[in-house]
């Protein structure tokens, strides 16, 4: 049987073995939900930035581009962290570059893995299928929020122990105690999740449609993958 | 209301404000269970030693000294990390030293915080009368494994959070969660505990019977308090 284990916070990630593994690295609000819905409607190649120069300077090279910073949508950018904004297909094939505040960092710090996927709740299932089909032991990489433990990032990462339990073992604390805690809560998680401090200033923004795409389980067959600095969409069926 | 939060690793506390916060510092396997048991039976003051040679050298002010290293008594100390040593009252009013892997780092970690507590499941109730007694915010600073998230500490603190309720409001998202954790697993958590990492180790050592006495609630009404360095025992009631 293969392992999974979680990491809680890209400042934990050095106490973490990353080679030979598939890395999963989350940040459900809003980040990798938005690249997911990014992928499934028409972009075809999402490029990470670590700051919003980086970023902005992407649009001289025909991306579209996407800033962040700590949840409202950056000055002088085409396009935010929100999700609904790809689902009307727009931007068919069109490359988009995106900066966000934690799971840009997660990215960049799970450099090292043998496979670096980007997880949601909206394509859970095909990641992992995707999985599944590899044979390699899985580290869940939590974007968290500044540092600290976050609860959207951490109930998916019992999601997919959970959903992985056929092939993957629960080789750390981390995996046990998400796993249990996903099979109390996963059945509401936006009744649960809407006492958590980040679902607290989510609210702040008026994103709760956000909230509930990001919560929505198996909408897409796409795995997201990190392939020569760029994620990409894979089909593996 | 006050307000309860949890830091899951000595690694993250940085990102926690101390100032004016009682801090519980938690080591259940077995750092601190076993302080709790050795000021319930006899022991006057505990001196935490950041190193095993510090700890030896207090031999020669006539403390007692206890020293473990990766769960086994270090060579040349009379006691090692068993609080089961303590509960026949052979140390009646004796000083001890003594340094662990994870806990002593925890608790010099936490300096900077208004007072400073040690946490156990055989004196929760006390701990959580003292707190309520106090009305001043409280952290949670779990000693973890090498740095990581540990099982047992986060259901420690799931259990405070939870008993705490009706004066401390869950501040941050792993109070939330570990509160909701304890809530399902709180029953059994011996049980629940033995798919854990560090259970598997400390059933290598042979120490079963540790296992119960840390995990039994409420065999102590005392508090265990960090005052001018030392640990001492406070009975509120």
């Amino acid at each position: 049987m293969q392992q999974v284990e979680i990491c809680f916070s890209p400042e934990l990630i050095h106490l973490h073995e990353l080679r030979g593994k598939i890395v999963v690295v989350v940040d459900i609000f809003r980040a990798t939900s938005t690249m997911v819905a990014a992928l499934a409607n028409g972009i075809t190649e999402i490029k990470t930035c670590s700051d919003l120069e980086e970023c902005r300077s992407m649009a001289s090279q025909d991306y579209l581009i996407a800033g962040e910073r700590n949840g409202i949508k950056a000055e002088g950018f085409q396009l935010g962290n929100s999700p609904l904004a790809y689902l009307a297909g727009e931007y068919q094939d069109q490359k988009l570059a995106m900066t966000t505040t934690n799971g840009t960092l997660a990215i960049s710090k799970s450099i090292g893995a043998d496979e670096i996927l980007i997880g949601a709740f909206p394509n859970l299932q095909a990641t992992v299928s995707y999985i599944q089909s590899r044979q390699k032991d899985v580290l869940i990489h939590c974007a968290g929020w500044k540092g600290r433990f976050n609860l959207e990032d951490s109930l998916y990462a019992g999601a997919l122990v959970k959903a992985l339990e056929a092939t993957h073992e629960a080789e750390d604390d981390g995996a046990i105690a998400m796993k249990s805690l996903y099979e109390k809560e996963g059945h509401d998680l936006k009744g649960f999740l809407s006492q958590a401090s980040h679902a607290k200033r989510l609210q702040n923004h008026n994103i709760d449609s956000d909230i509930d795409f990001c919560l929505t389980l198996d909408l897409f067959s796409l795995v997201g993958k990190v392939e020569n600095d760029s994620l990409i969409a894979l089909y593996p069926n």
